[in-house]
């Protein structure tokens, strides 16, 4: 036996195998590890090796074998076909790493069973706890006499915690998106932080409109409040802000107990921060209260109890159950025809991008997904409207872009109707005025089974109320806040105000003896006396711009402006000349939009002012610095960087970065999702967006309601 | 140059600096393709490789060029030391796998958005409808001169339906696990199929409790029923059934309008299945009509307008919302410790595997979640409560599971009280009864802050009303079906019942008259008069399990039955004895269990018979068969096989498979687990579930309310 001649007694069948297959001649063939080496004494000896052997031996080396390279003395002098030899190795190969993709996918999801695994616990609850007999039965004061939460019941739940307890008392009104910004950036070792909000979630609300079709599920738009609150190791209370008393520095909370009795309690703080947003989410209760009154409410319109709002999860919800409703009633037997038009009829109240984006998803939603499970008349009976009362559809956006849209929904047979004034809903029909040629109003109407309104946001009552309080607060709609993002009228440096509810006041023109004042003291002069050469001119310049940065690209040209206002060319601005002159830049300034992009930057601005002013206080105590602008002697003004517009109309988005404005099919819908995704909040909400997208790509959208 | 010799030229610098440095003398190294061949003349002349040089070579060769094994003379006679070229060849080819694995994966997300893109549909709908008339305004008729909808809107909405257009009528009532396993297992050819429900969703009950605290989302439980209808292209009305006319074919349904009016139309029918369940969907309502008058409702119980129901996935939502409620109201600084140890005092009132779960459920959220966001005094204060009426929880299962289960909760601090009947609930507290040693009854009370009922079910409105009107109904708590499910009064054929709102008649000895009557025929005898023999008692037996599938298990020892009841020894049994004998079987049979897997199985039993039944028609017109007994005839009776009960009991799992019973660990979790999402109805759920066990492992639960 060949197999016994070359020493492979013992060794495996196979081995054997091909070594009498190679048929080497006086070769002693060893067995070391799993790396077999054929060596032959003299090259010149050695055997012809057939096709059928060598594709058998070299597939068997690819596979399984190593054989060390500069051992082996095989030798031909043919070159032999080759082709199929090559296919199989390569099959072999693809195997290989197809196996290995597959050995690789299962052990990550076994790595991650075991780390499930240790996700649980098992052991119950035995640890003993401190907690302070006044955060078990605080003591009561204030004008009120209710309780003053000044010890929490969390404040020794760990070590960083109770590090944090005598440190100055950070309070945040709400959980927007400017409150979320501030929590997110804000080093978490300065403050004691209480957060309160009647909702225990942050929500996403670019997306909402996705939520209310099912293109998105609600539960990927929030994110726990508490997840991200506890990340700076600060307290939650769910609780709605009544009032702020600015003298004692104490706010004063509600909630409402199991018996739907209200508790009241106030909270201390140090630095308070307003962040409530706007009426969205009282709007459902103040209708309610208000329904059997039939009072106008203030959008001037009658009967927006028979309209859905979409500011809060809660309205996704319910319109994602009205939209199913309406379909599945239309689709019974006992719906007469022009029934069931009404039922299939949705109206938007709105051209802003929210009424776009729900107008879009609805398309889609009964373009895509309806005639797939419900009767196909349903479809060609459906008409969703768009009642907008500017001339264009998404107006704060290019004019490029509000055509594409309109071009889109065109397309889409979505009924777009510009110029249109709602008059008033009824709960079957909407009434709204439109001007003819001849500049007569005429009033039409559309039934409808469902109606959205989109436009328009108040104030809620709690802002009303600080507002009333302070001085200088004039406007209806927001507090007005410096360009430090203060309060105005509150005491300097205690509250500030970001988000929706607030807006940046820019009358650079009252501040302009302020602007002056150094200047003049310099010179020992009135400022209202003063002559202000072009030097004088820049650095005044330069105070407005560090004061309100938003005016920053009105102040670019200074000699131009110089020249301009100096009307008498004396070569000097006079007081009077200068007032002009900035009231001209005054009237230049818009006020920022109310999005969530300016509440998150003003959140992240005042974020990095107070992790700025807590390093700074040390300094400041020991120079006794506690009074004057600290702000302004820490940090810059805030100054708002608009980063773009965008807004989905149906398989196509547009955009608006800073003057370049673009818009397109479904690339661009990735884009707009790669957008969003990015800013989400969370990497749960994150992998909860993707899985909802690939969701409706694989199984459409569900169409349930409960 | 050695590389301009070896006729290299052109060929690419690695190649050349490999000819290089292996320094082959007289060697025309060609390159063909992608495999380079070094042959050399003589053997003899080879030159020694160095070890650098021979690392290089090999490494190259390894990671990009198969060199055709048969043309490779390369010869040393030092086996050199290799490890170093190996671990480096190792970690090449590592990185190559993992390189392909990271394409391959790149290449699955690539291809799933070529796919995504492809699933968005931009065209608007224009396809041209054809309706019948009678499906626009469908005639009056019946009783109550209703609309009848004999057409239906979407009859003719593709080639599948128009088919079936006139096909036998199959009406289905509710969509329950019987229901949706008969939609699932019917042949889709051969009746045309309405289903009628006021949910448009199949409900995953057995993991109900899962969804109350957040461990599964609730979406991830149901599916939209007219994916599953569409399946096999039938109808669905989102209407509730009030009534059926037996004789005329016609169900009463109802639906509620968009101004909250009922409208009420007639659905015919050639098939009935009802499969409504029972009334825990309609007890909110039930109770909510019967607060004022403070009644004692079916359950004998006061005050269950306190309590929470765990049977539809609205309740979830609001069990949900209840337990974040607490846990928030608890952590505010107004809450005295009293109120909070009343908060945070859960009490679940019945032992089944529904009560059992929840209350695992509670608890893993409590241990594993709160300590995580909420202040840790909540952890120390609160209190899981399960009141059980019989001596242990668990008690249709093994005793061994039911020992492990209190043992489980003893451990995981859950109180369980065992022989204890609740009298009252309050709004804020709980009184229930227990027996002390003396056998005497005394009544305890227990401040709680959420209490969930879990126990005993009703029969819904409908199904009340069908048994007033039938001969042969019996049974207070379910309509009662013989054993091919049909429903006993009804027309013979016409209507079956399954699930949890019909029960099967196991009255064996009232049909000994039936099981007798051949036998008596053949010997023209009188049935009750007749002596049976045992070779007589064997044909008896076997029409008796042909019937009673469920008695089968009884009959197996013929022959000692057999001697058991022939008192007289007279080797015949007279009808006395036969009737003794059937009744003893009778006693033995328990009624089946109100479970999901018995409703799953007379749907899949259902749907073979009618599947069975519509291939036989043609063979019965023509025999111009259209009486008796045609489904005996045509199909055997249902027999329910148990396969099997299990439970969640807080990071651990019971099972009690037919016999073999055992309970264990997160091991037997991840079994439990991987029983129901084998069950689960849809790819699209499996997915979400999936998500679901990772997100909470990723994040944990979501403590939020809304």
């Amino acid at each position: 036996m060949l197999a016994r001649r070359a020493g492979l007694n013992g060794t495996r069948p196979f081995q054997r195998a091909v070594a009498s297959t190679l048929n080497i001649s006086r070769a002693p063939v060893q067995s070391t590890g799993y790396a077999y080496r054929f060596l032959s004494q003299k090259a010149g000896s050695s055997s012809l090796l057939k096709r059928p052997q060598l594709s058998h031996l070299s597939r068997w080396r690819w596979r399984t074998c190593p054989v060390s390279f500069s051992q082996i003395r095989i030798i031909t002098t043919h070159p032999l076909p080759q082709s199929k030899s090559r296919v199989l190795r390569w099959i072999y190969r693809s195997l290989a790493y197809l196996g290995f993709f597959v050995l690789f996918s299962g052990g990550c999801v076994v790595a991650f069973f075991v780390y499930d695994y240790n996700t649980y616990n098992e052991n119950p609850f035995e640890e003993e706890l401190k907690i302070s007999e006044l955060a078990l039965s605080p003591r009561r004061g204030g004008p009120k006499n209710l309780p003053i939460a000044e010890h929490l019941l969390d404040d020794d739940d760990d070590e960083k915690k109770k590090e944090k307890k005598h440190k100055p008392k950070l309070v945040v009104l709400g959980t927007g998106w400017g409150s979320v910004a501030l929590l997110k950036q804000i080093n978490p070792d300065d403050y004691h932080i209480v957060v309160v909000s009647p909702s225990n979630y942050f929500l996403f609300t670019p997306m909402l409109p996705s939520a209310t079709v099912g293109t998105l599920e609600l539960r990927s738009l929030v994110e726990p409040i508490r997840r991200i609150v506890g990340a700076v190791k600060g307290h939650f209370m769910k609780a709605s802000a009544e009032d702020v008393l600015f003298s004692e520095k104490l706010v004063e909370c509600s909630a409402v107990g199991p018996n739907g009795e209200k508790q009241h309690f106030y909270l201390p703080y140090d630095k308070l921060i307003i962040g409530v947003g706007n009426a969205g989410l009282l709007m459902r209760t103040w209708i309610k209260l208000n329904i059997l009154g039939s009072v106008t409410n203030p959008h001037g319109v009658k009967g927006l109890e028979n309209c859905h709002f979409l500011k809060d999860i809660t309205d996704a919800r319910l319109i994602r159950n009205t939209v199913v409703r309406n379909l599945e009633l239309a689709s019974l037997p006992t719906t007469s025809d022009q029934e069931r038009r009404r039922l299939l009829s949705f109206v938007v109240c709105g051209g802003g991008p929210t009424g776009v984006e729900f107008a879009a998803e609805l398309f889609d939603m009964l373009n895509e997904d309806l005639c797939r499970y419900y009767p196909k008349i349903l479809r060609s009976e459906i008409s969703v409207h768009l009642i907008q009362s500017r001339g264009h559809i998404l107006n704060t956006y290019d004019e490029a872009l509000s055509k594409y849209a309109e071009d889109r929904f065109a397309h889409d047979q979505v009924d777009v109707l510009t110029n249109s004034r709602v008059a008033e809903v009824q709960a079957d029909k909407i009434l709204f005025t439109q001007k003819d040629e001849n500049n007569q109003v005429i009033t039409k109407e559309i039934p409808m089974g469902f109606c959205l309104w989109s436009t328009g946001v108040s104030q809620t009552e709690f802002c009303q109320k600080l507002a009333k309080k302070l001085d200088g607060q004039n406007n209806r709609h927001a507090l007005e806040t410096d360009t430090h993002l203060r309060l105005i009228g509150a005491p300097l440096g205690d509250v500030y105000a970001v988000g929706d509810c607030s807006t940046v006041q820019n009358n650079i023109s009252d501040h302009i003896v302020t602007f002056l004042r150094t200047l003049a003291w310099e010179k020992g002069q009135d400022p209202e006396r003063m002559q202000i050469s072009f030097s004088d001119w820049r650095k005044v310049a330069q105070r407005v711009k560090a004061r309100f940065p938003q005016a920053s690209d009105h102040l670019r040209r200074l000699d131009k402006l110089f020249q301009q206002y100096d009307k008498d060319q004396s070569g000097t601005l006079d007081f009077g000349e200068l007032r002009e002159l900035l009231a001209q830049i005054d009237s230049k300034l818009t006020s920022l939009p109310a999005t969530a992009q300016r509440a998150h930057q003003q959140g992240q601005y005042l974020a990095r002012k107070l992790t700025r002013m807590a390093q700074m206080a040390p300094g400041m105590k020991l120079n006794e610095v506690s009074y004057g602008d600290l702000d302004e002697a820490v940090y810059k003004a805030f100054e708002y960087k608009h980063m773009g517009s965008l807004a989905y109309v149906g398989n196509a988005a547009v955009f608006d970065f800073g003057g370049i404005s673009f818009s397109g099919g479904l690339l661009a819908v990735y884009l707009w999702r790669s957008v969003y995704f990015a800013q989400s909040v969370s990497l749960r909400t994150r992998m909860l967006l993707a899985m909802d997208w690939s969701k409706r790509a694989m199984f459409g959208r569900d169409l349930m309601n409960f």
